[in-house]
């Protein structure tokens, strides 16, 4: 993506069916051009040319030799239609490219990540504002401006350096009528006159594929607005592990990371003020949660050491500081953030979040929470206990690892049923293209429940399932040359499958969370859960009967499994709403026992058992 | 000042007797030239055309029109002879100026401002360091990096965030032994290795005039080395009314004066690096004393409250932060600083450091501190009371406001004794071009002495004179056109005189601090003193006997009459030595009681006897 001078961009790419121009460099990867235009193309391996994700046609000028990742990825028939790997190829010549469907350039769709409980009501929120009618200094009362404000405030406060250099212009503006917001004895803000009725904050989530903001009214405490955003560091890699990797292989991949979430939280606060008529500069406070990676990235810390054994983090506890500290463009600079605290290097805020939001830790009885992603964090409360592990789920759930797998985006099946014949709801009701976590869940569910997959995760032909499978259905499962067998969902020349292979994927993803379930409720000597609260969009979207289906997780009732939506987000926007609720997120970590399952003796065990349907 | 195009330089100046070739844009002011290329003009007025130092005599090229300010403060001949104010004349073709001997385009020269005591010893530094040996991260032990080093540090710290990215780096190279350094409960540095020995601070003394630096080693706490620069600022004006003028009339003049200031502190911190062998990294602190208009500037806060009535400064608290908040480049952004409290609007931390270092507030008996300058803060220690005030003692000491003032720079003569006849001596030991501030106040001393000059300040006819004068002494009376007397020092082409007019700015100067000391004794109801105190490099030039002799101070013998050097500095010094001096000098303003004499009944009467010689 190195912007290079203008004269060396002789090359001209078009990309179809946007009609978009870009010039390029010679030898420039054609992903990052397709970057450059803001496209959103599909890049799950961060580009390594593993995912095949970032499949798109040449239509017009030439290919370079294919990679052998390529070879890989690609069918003979699909190389002879000029398929490419966009992260393969490179700009050699004038060409255009066409994109592939589930690379359509669509420039930003975020999955539904609604808060868990949106109107919390707070009433300590943890800035507050106080309005000072001073007096006119005089030659028989000299003090200085600062200590005239300062006194006028009870207890012992101090001012915001940042804010200094403003102070006689705001006192002389405001005729010495002032008013003050208030973090942790510090002054952050100094306006003129009285302002004490605009008092805001931000909560996000930021997740490793999306990003959640959550505009607060600190006097209701009420959530305004919600808006959304794609992790602009989606560009390299769709998961942690891609993103640390693209730390260590580039000299300024650290505050690159950096610089795209920062840029991603601005997008959000210009969504969520744009027709707000709240000014950015009464936005006081933000708090922020995410995974631990996702943490070090925001703050520009190297994660290295989460990625190898120890998997030890720079830093787990709490971080407040000045908006300054991040860069953020939106926000004036003596605002505050407040980053909750991780628990582990795989158990980050995001899971104090979905801890707080769900008050796990003061249910009666014994709890679950699961929060669906990449890792799969699960928390245990039980006799009094909070356990907590995180679980290599791997990306199936998200579509990356499955061979017509994608996002909740539309055109993916999300939903289905198998009765008589296969009934599917795909995402924007138009024609469907591939199949997403919540969809693969679903028919697996349905085909193991039917007989067509068995426990061992097999696909049966056709005349190994059972007699009474309806004979439309059974016509559904063809074997292909590699001598496996394939469900077909949809039919035709947009076929959608189920290969033996996704099936195999999706035994690894639901048997590590099982794995992890079972050793904390084995940790805590728990034979049976009173529910499993499902945190996350993706386990929000998730239908119970179908995660019971497939044996994620434990045997339960199904009225017993509650979907908690975006707990996480939940979790920050309390933390804002209540000073309370923000020293219980702080000291949540210190109560919590982690688990590091790569140690765990009966953690192989218990995966190979929890991959069985 | 303002750097246009290359292109738009097409004005060829050259300055003799440098021979600097210099490019000038057309209409760009002489005077903002010769700054251009960093000689250091006098400009005591800022540039307004009203002191007249910046005359040059233009040699080849064309003068534009004098102005009236020119025209006011050149004569018919010296305009004849080609002589402008640089600040008054701007680049209208090519020009060759040659600069006048006080403008002798020298760099810098910068009085002695040797610190009071150098040695002082503390025991108690406010930074300390310590050296962690930290066991490895295991995964039966993953605490964060963080946590593994604020563990190992007794009581509750926390780490400078500015620090956190670099925290896995030190770590490993340091394979877990590494040393912090800490300041007020922060971890401000952090250390591969064993690091402890290295551990310095910088104390500096803002001037208006210059800046003084003094590198400390916090272990022994000696003095390792002094330095010195003119303050930048100077270039618009002499004096803290210019300055604040400046940034009146100037929309960047805030954010110009602090650069200057920071670009002066930079300089010396080189001046005191280079050749010691400590990397700037070593210094953790530095810590600050000046004026209250130089603490605004440096902070950039706008001092313009503290010109006018009710002389109120935005802040008078000590102020404490990361350097990085000052923009200094030499030291690293977590370093801290701590600018000293002041008193009042012209009563600063200079003042507080006079105070602190000569420890006037614990002396037994009745003492007076008096800093000499373009103001003159005068302290009374006395019945456990201590008062101070500011007294508007004007350029005059600076030879701002003299015919042939100066500073006592080379050609200044500093020294007057009167006998058989004048006896001189001059800085640099050279022709003589003019008279520093300790010269007139010797001059005039001897001549109230000898009877030349009058009570009221008249010289004296040689008919009116005593009989007794040495006839060479008479002699040199000398009666002008205006019909005023003018006492001739320096006889012949280069003479150097004191003209009546001088001598009723000395007047002014003398009766301005008279007149405060007066009134400070008047209203701690003391008649007699202990001692006397002279703090500043140019206190501690002038000879007690003068002092006296021209009445500024009371009646007192000389030998109690005790010049302590630049105490300012000392103080500055004491507070990064010592945490116990540090919070003496905080406590120092709540102890002192600010007289602001602008407002005192009894001023005026004062001031009109202390002119009185």
């Amino acid at each position: 993506m190195a912007d290079k001078n203008i004269a060396d961009k002789n090359i001209k790419v078009t990309i179809m069916p946007l009609g978009i121009e870009v010039k390029a460099t010679r030898g420039e990867k054609l992903i990052n051009v397709a970057y450059g235009q803001g496209l959103d193309v599909n890049a799950l391996c961060g580009g390594k040319g593993t995912c095949g994700k970032c499949r798109a046609r040449v239509v017009k000028g030439g290919i370079s030799e294919y990679t052998e990742n390529e070879k890989k990825l690609l069918s003979e028939e699909e190389m002879q239609q000029g398929y490419v790997l966009l992260c393969q190829q490179e700009a050699t010549g004038d060409l255009t490219i066409e994109l592939d469907g589930l690379n359509n350039g669509q420039k930003e769709f975020v999955p539904d990540k609604g808060a868990y409980a949106e109107n919390i009501t707070g009433n300590d929120p943890i800035v507050t504002k106080t309005f000072h009618q001073l007096t006119f200094p005089t030659v028989n009362d000299q003090i200085s401006d600062l200590n005239r404000i300062i006194g006028d405030v009870p207890g012992k406060v101090a001012l915001d350096l940042r804010l200094l250099s403003r102070v006689p212009v705001i006192l002389r503006d405001g005729e010495y009528r002032v008013t003050s917001a208030i973090f942790n004895d510090t002054i952050i803000a100094l306006e003129a006159g009285n302002t004490t009725s605009q008092l805001y904050g931000i909560a996000f989530d930021i997740g490793t594929t999306s990003v959640a903001g959550y505009l607060v009214d600190l006097h209701s405490c009420k959530v305004l607005k919600t808006a959304f955003a794609a992790n602009k560091q989606r560009v390299h890699g769709a998961d942690v592990i891609s993103r640390i990797n693209y730390t260590i292989e580039n000299p300024n991949g650290l505050s690159e990371m950096k610089e795209l979430v920062i840029n991603t939280l601005d997008e959000i606060i210009s969504k969520l003020l744009a027709g707000s008529g709240i000014p950015p500069e009464h936005i006081y406070i933000i708090t922020l949660v995410g995974n631990t990676v996702m943490s070090h990235l925001l703050l520009g810390v190297n994660p290295l050491g989460i990625a190898f054994s120890p998997f030890v983090p720079v830093f787990a506890e709490s971080i407040t500081a000045a908006v300054d500290f991040l860069g953020l463009k939106t926000l004036l600079p003596a605002a505050r953030f407040i980053l909750l605290p991780n628990i582990a290097g795989y158990v980050g805020s995001d899971t104090v979040g979905v801890m707080l939001a769900t008050k796990i830790y003061e249910l009666s009885g014994n709890w679950l929470a699961v929060d669906i992603g990449t890792n799969g964090e699960v928390v245990l409360a039980a006799e009094n206990r909070l356990l907590t592990c995180s679980t290599a789920a791997g990306p199936a759930f998200e579509g990356a690892s499955i061979s017509q797998g994608m996002r909740a985006e539309p055109g993916a099946i999300y939903k289905v049923a198998i009765n008589d014949d296969v009934d599917i709801a795909v995402v924007g009701d138009q024609e469907p293209r591939g199949i997403c976590g919540s969809g693969l869940v679903d028919a697996v569910s349905e085909l193991v429940r039917l007989g067509v997959v068995r426990k061992n995760g097999r696909i049966n032909s056709p005349k190994d399932c059972p007699m009474e499978l309806p004979e439309k259905v059974r016509n559904r499962i063809k074997t292909r040359g590699n001598g496996l067998n394939t469900f077909v969902l949809v039919e035709g020349k947009n076929e959608v499958a189920i290969t033996q292979k996704d099936i195999s994927e999706l035994q690894l993803a639901k048997g590590a969370i099982r794995a992890g379930v079972e050793i904390l409720l084995d940790e805590a000597g728990i034979a049976e859960l009173d529910g499993i609260l499902l945190a996350g969009a993706f386990g929000s979207h998730l239908r119970p009967e179908s995660l019971k289906g497939i044996g994620m997780l434990p045997d339960i009732d199904v009225t017993r499994i509650r979907p908690v939506g975006n707990a996480a987000g939940s979790g920050a926007i309390m933390a804002l709403q209540s000073k309370e609720q923000l020293q219980i997120a702080c000291d949540l970590p210190k109560r919590t026992e982690h688990i590091e399952l790569s140690l765990h003796k009966k953690f192989q065990r218990q995966f190979v058992r929890g991959m069985s349907f």
